[in-house]
C-alpha cells in the first residue's frame, strides 16, 4: 500500500543502502563497533547529519549526536535515534533502520520549516551489539552513567574500554554518572526480530517493554565410565541428565509462553565432558538464556528451573548443584505516557499497530534510566536478523518514521 | 581365602609394581605405545620373559613374543597374552595383568620342569589402546593380516604407522597377510572392566563374546533464531532435537540390555553450533557407540534409531538425515570348544566362575580371526578402568592364571 507520507523512503533507503555499502567485503554486512569500518560508517552519517542542519558531535561515551536547536531555551531536548554498528556478518537493518527514521524526522522538519519548543537529537549509540569487550549497549550506558570501572577497564586488541571509547571521541574520564538531566523523551525505531507483526499483517509494535534477561547456568556432575563394559542401568550419565535439564526447560517455556507476557527460555551453550566415544559422559555444562516481559514470572522460572535440577539429580544419579543465576536483568517497562502518546501517533499515521514486548535487550532499557523512554517495532521478513539475509521494507521503516515524527511533533506540544 | 596355587601371586605382584614405575611421572599411569617409556617397559619385559628362558623376539606386527618350544615340533602354537600399553592417566592392571599372567605361566611351567607337546607363546601385543594413529590393536591387527595400506600409511608426529611400527623392532613390508599359521589356540586374561563379577563375588568370567562396536552419526539442522525474540513454538532448536534423542537412544538401549545378551548404547560425543547463550542452536552432532553380543540385535537397534530420528524430526521440524553408521564391528564370539576348556580348567581350580560378554574390545577379537581364541576376565574394583583408581588384587589375578595355566595343558593334551 502506498501512503502519503511526509518523511522521504527514499532517503531512508539511501542511507540504509550507503550504509550496507561500508562492510567488510567478504563478510557483508559486517561494520563491528569500534574498527575502522565503524568509523567509515560514523563518518558518513556525520555527514549525513550535516546534511540535515544538525550540529553534530560526539559525546563523553562516544555516541554521535546531532542536535536540532528548538524555540524554547531550556525546554530540554526529546532523543531519537539507535545504533549503525553490527554483529559478524550481521543484517542491514538492525539498528540502522532506527538511525535513519529518526535522521529522517530532522530531515522532515527541515524541509517543512517546522520548529519544535524542545531541543531535537538524532542519536547512534555506541557499540549497542556485544563488542570485542564482551558488553553491549556501551554507549547508552555510558549516557546513563552504567559503564563501571570494571567495564571500562576491560581489555581487548590490546586496549581498554576507555581507550577504546577515546578512540572514537569520546572521554571516558567524564564518564560514571549519568551525562545528561535535559532529556524529556527517549525514543526508538526498530526492527521487530521475531514474526509477531509479520504474521499479524500489522505495521507497528508499540513496545510494552523490553523483557529482563536472566543467565542461569547448571553443572551436572557424572561418572566417566566405559562406553562398553558399564551396563545400562548402573551408570551416572551426564548427558542423559542434561538431555533431561534441556527437555524440562523447553517444557517449563512453553508453558510460561502461553500466559499472557512474553517469555522464552533457550539453553543456547551446552559442552560435556571428556566428549569421547567410548566414555560415558562425566560433566556436562548448560547455560540457560530466559526473558520475561514480566518478573514475577521470571521469579517463578529462576524456582522451578531449580526444582527441575533437583528432580534430575534424583532422577538420573549425577550430582547438580543448584543452578547458579550469572545474570539477572530486570525488564524495562515503556513510559506509560510515552507508549499512549505513540498509540495516538500510529492511529493518526493510519498505522495498523498493537502492543507487544521487545524479547532482546536495546539501548532504550538503559536509556529509561535516565528519561521517559519507549520504542517501537517495525516488521522483518521471517523474524529473521543477526543474519545477512536480515530484510524489512523501506515502506515499512518509512511509515515508522512517521510515526516517529508524530510521536515528536505531539510529544513536544504535551511535555513541559 | 588363601590358596594353594602352583603360580606365585608375588612375581605377578613384582612384574605389576615394576611396570607402574615405568610411567611418565607426573601423569600416573601414562605408558602409550610408539613412546619412549612404552619402550622402557619393553625392555624391561623382554628382560623378564628371557629370565623365565624364553626365546623373545619382535614380530613383524611389532608384538614382543617369548617362546618356549613344545616338544612335538610342528605341533603348533599355543599363544597366551595381552598388552602393556595404557590410555593416558589410565591404570595398572588394563592389559598388564593379562601379561604377566602370561608370563607366569611360563614360569611355572619352568620351575616344575613340565614339558608342552606345542610350543608356548606368550605375547605382549603391540598398540591395543587407541595410539596417536586414531587405531586399537595395532600388533592383534597386524598379526591377523588386518592392518590395511591406508592404516599403515596414517601419520602421527611426524612419521607414519608403518615407519612407528618400524622404530618398534617391526617389519612393516611383511605385513598384509595373515603372519602365522601355526597358533592352534589364542588365550588372553583381562580386568573386566565392569562390576558382574564383583557384584556376585566370583573370581572368573569365562568371555562367551566380544561385543560388536558400531558407531552412528546423527546430524541435527535447525535454524539460528533469537534467542530472545523468537517465540516458542516458533522454532527449530537442534539442541532440543538432540536432547530428544539422547533420551531415545537411551530408553531404547534400557529395553535391550534387559534382554538376554550384552547390551549398551552411549552418546559420548555431542556439539551444538553455534554454542552462544542467545542463539536457538542451529545444528547438532552426536555419535553413538553401541555395543552387542548379539548381532541380530545390533541390526534391530540401527533400525530402531533410524526410526527415532525420523519421529523427533517430525516432532520438532528440524531436518535430520538418516543416521550414518560410520563404523560397524561384528561380535566376536569365543571359540566353543576353548571357553568349555576354560570352564573345565576354572572348575579344577575351584575358582568360581560364569559365562559373560565383554563389552569392551579386545586384542582377542583380532586372533579369533586368525586362531581359536578366547578369554577370561577377572574381578577390579568397582569396574573402575582407564583411570587411575583402577584396582585389581593380585590374589584374584594370581587365580586367572592359574586357570589360564590349568587350560594351557588341557589345551595342550586335547589340541591335535
Amino acid at each position: 500500500m502506498t501512503r502519503n507520507l511526509a518523511v522521504s523512503a527514499a532517503r531512508i533507503a539511501e542511507d540504509i543502502s550507503d550504509l550496507a555499502a561500508l562492510t567488510e567485503p567478504d563478510r557483508p554486512w559486517t561494520r563491528r563497533s569500534f574498527t575502522p569500518m565503524f568509523r567509515a560508517g560514523r563518518e558518513y552519517l556525520a555527514r549525513r547529519f550535516q546534511a540535515a542542519g544538525l550540529e553534530t558531535r560526539i559525546d563523553a561515551a562516544g555516541n554521535l549526536i546531532g542536535r536540532r536547536p528548538g524555540t524554547e531555551p531550556g525546554a530540554g531536548t526529546i532523543m531519537v535515534g539507535s545504533h549503525s554498528d553490527t554483529v559478524p556478518e550481521g543484517g542491514r537493518f538492525d539498528g540502522v533502520a532506527g538511525v535513519s527514521a529518526a535522521l529522517e524526522i530532522a530531515r522532515t522538519l527541515a524541509d517543512r520549516g517546522i520548529a519544535l519548543r524542545h531541543d531535537l537529537e538524532i542519536i547512534d549509540y555506541l557499540a549497542e551489539e556485544v563488542s570485542a569487550f564482551g558488553l553491549s549497549c556501551i554507549g547508552s550506558r555510558g549516557l546513563a552513567g552504567q559503564l563501571t570501572p570494571e567495564m571500562l577497564g576491560r581489555e581487548a586488541d590490546g586496549r581498554t574500554l576507555a581507550a577504546a571509547i577515546a578512540e572514537m571521541g569520546g572521554e571516558p574520564a567524564a564518564l560514571g554518572a549519568p551525562l545528561r538531566t535535559d532529556i524529556k523523551a527517549c525514543l526508538e525505531l526498530h526492527i521487530e526480530q521475531g514474526t509477531v507483526l509479520e504474521e499479524a499483517h500489522e505495521d507497528i509494535g508499540v513496545v510494552t517493554a523490553i523483557a529482563g534477561i536472566t543467565r542461569i547456568e547448571i553443572i551436572v556432575e557424572g561418572r566417566a565410565d566405559h562406553a562398553g563394559t558399564t551396563r545400562m542401568g548402573h551408570r551416572r550419565d551426564a548427558l542423559a541428565a542434561a538431555a533431561r535439564l534441556v527437555l524440562g526447560v523447553e517444557a517449563l517455556a512453553n508453558a510460561k509462553a502461553e500466559g499472557p507476557t512474553h517469555f522464552t527460555a533457550t539453553v543456547g551453550e551446552l559442552a560435556i565432558e571428556p566428549n569421547a566415544a567410548n566414555v560415558v559422559p562425566a560433566r556436562a555444562r548448560l547455560l540457560i538464556d530466559a526473558r520475561a516481559e514480566s518478573r514475577p514470572v521470571m521469579e517463578a522460572f529462576i524456582a522451578e528451573v531449580a526444582n527441575l535440577a533437583q528432580s534430575v539429580a534424583a532422577e538420573t544419579g549425577c550430582a547438580i548443584d543448584p543452578p547458579v543465576t550469572i545474570s539477572d536483568n530486570l525488564p524495562t517497562p515503556g513510559d506509560p505516557d510515552v507508549l499512549q502518546t505513540l498509540d495516538e501517533a500510529a492511529t493518526a499515521v493510519g498505522a495498523r499497530h498493537r502492543r507487544m514486548a521487545s524479547g532482546a535487550g536495546h539501548d532504550t532499557a538503559w536509556m529509561a534510566r535516565l528519561a521517559r523512554a519507549a520504542m517501537i517495532f517495525i516488521p522483518c521478513e521471517g523474524g529473521r536478523s543477526h543474519t545477512p539475509e536480515e530484510f524489512a521494507e523501506t515502506a515499512d521503516i518509512a511509515l515508522g518514521a512517521e510515526v516517529l515524527l508524530e510521536a515528536v511533533k505531539r510529544l513536544d506540544r504535551e511535555l513541559g
